[in-house]
């Protein structure tokens, strides 16, 4: 028979349940029977109850200029504001740190988006709501970050607009290099956008402000219950 | 001449610089003025701060068998304990994940610690107290990521254990495994381990229990005002 103590008598030991490490190195440093409890890892739920929230994972995944990383910003602000504990990745910290060894090739940028979702699980295990900023373009890849973390705590949101808006902004001018062909594989110019099927959360940026956006995105947290107050 | 605005009155403007992001898409989507300030991103003091807490890396080095998985089980533990937030990189949570296209070739081995420090500045950014536990053989590759965290934010923690200690223990067999010559490449038998020559702390786990080792963490810890009360 196999008995189990609940080290938290008030908590469900079925919270508990496979996130109770058990060290291979627990014994040899046990010297005194009373310390042992603390040996036990701190589990995913219990970082994410002191913080009084439900970690998440945003993922924002829409064109180059489609806002991603504004209304990532913008969510973020709104998130802190209300004392919530996050965490931004987005091309600014991902790509000139991380992933700075990968390039823009097929099996390169696939390998960016798996290291990006494998850090957000990181993080949501730490008990945070991730917000990810990259046009992920393909279903595949977001589909592996999903099968990562538990249910509901993958949250895709399709940021929509049109392409011909996203290269009437053209803020960083990249898409007048696509079609003049100097970038190669540029996401809706010659290299597919596969829009979300099922998105949690659509946002059309064309005709609301980031700033709604990001609401709308709040308004979704709260009814998951991500956000507790 | 240039006039800096501070956000946030209560708080000196030096803390903030370097961290305000001016998002390229910002002004794509902000149609009306008000909202303007919501754009701005979370600085890395904003989310510590929320936190009550400085964050930092606490970078537990040594060898195998050494105790490095049990010392930070049980120091994330007392952090918890202490209202902290906090996060643990170690090999059940990242070898299998985030790095599990890599194998122990030398090159391999280099771009794990440099991912894994990549992750630890990226929670560290979030706010957290990050505590890892790998071999970590070689200071070039421990300094590589020290480079990258501010001063006073990595603490490198050598678990001093005899490697005859640590072979005594062989709690994974590892060690009968090298002798026999079946793993090549094993810290300590036929591959270096670099100790560290100013390491932050040291803790001699063949004389004090882990709890012990831990809590000499947490006084470091507090002495830096990492942990404020």
């Amino acid at each position: 028979m196999n008995i189990r103590v609940n080290p938290w008598p008030n908590r469900p030991l079925f919270l508990l349940e496979g996130t109770l490490r058990v060290n291979d190195h627990t014994n040899d440093l046990r010297r005194s029977a009373n310390v042992q409890w603390q040996h036990t890892a701190v589990s995913r739920e219990e970082r994410a109850h002191i913080k009084h929230q439900k970690p998440c994972v945003v993922w924002l995944t829409g064109l180059s200029g489609a806002g991603k990383s504004t209304i990532a910003n913008c969510l973020e602000r709104k998130l802190h504001a209300l004392g919530r504990h996050t965490a931004v990745l987005d091309g600014d910290n991902v790509r000139h740190g991380l992933n700075r060894d990968l390039g823009f090739t097929e099996a390169d940028r696939v390998e960016n988006i798996r290291r990006i979702g494998e850090v957000a699980k990181l993080m949501a295990d730490a008990g945070l709501i991730v917000i990810t900023a990259f046009i992920s373009p393909f279903r595949a890849d977001r589909d592996l970050v999903r099968s990562l973390l538990p249910p509901e705590e993958f949250i895709e949101v399709y940021i929509n607009t049109p392409l011909e808006e996203c290269e009437r902004r053209d803020t960083k001018g990249l898409y007048m290099k696509a079609r003049a062909g100097e970038i190669p594989h540029f996401t809706g110019i010659s290299s597919p956008y596969e829009v979300p099927l099922y998105p949690e959360i659509t946002v059309e940026t064309a005709s609301v402000t980031a700033d709604e956006c990001a609401e709308k995105i709040v308004r979704y947290l709260r009814g998951l219950e991500t956000i507790y107050s």
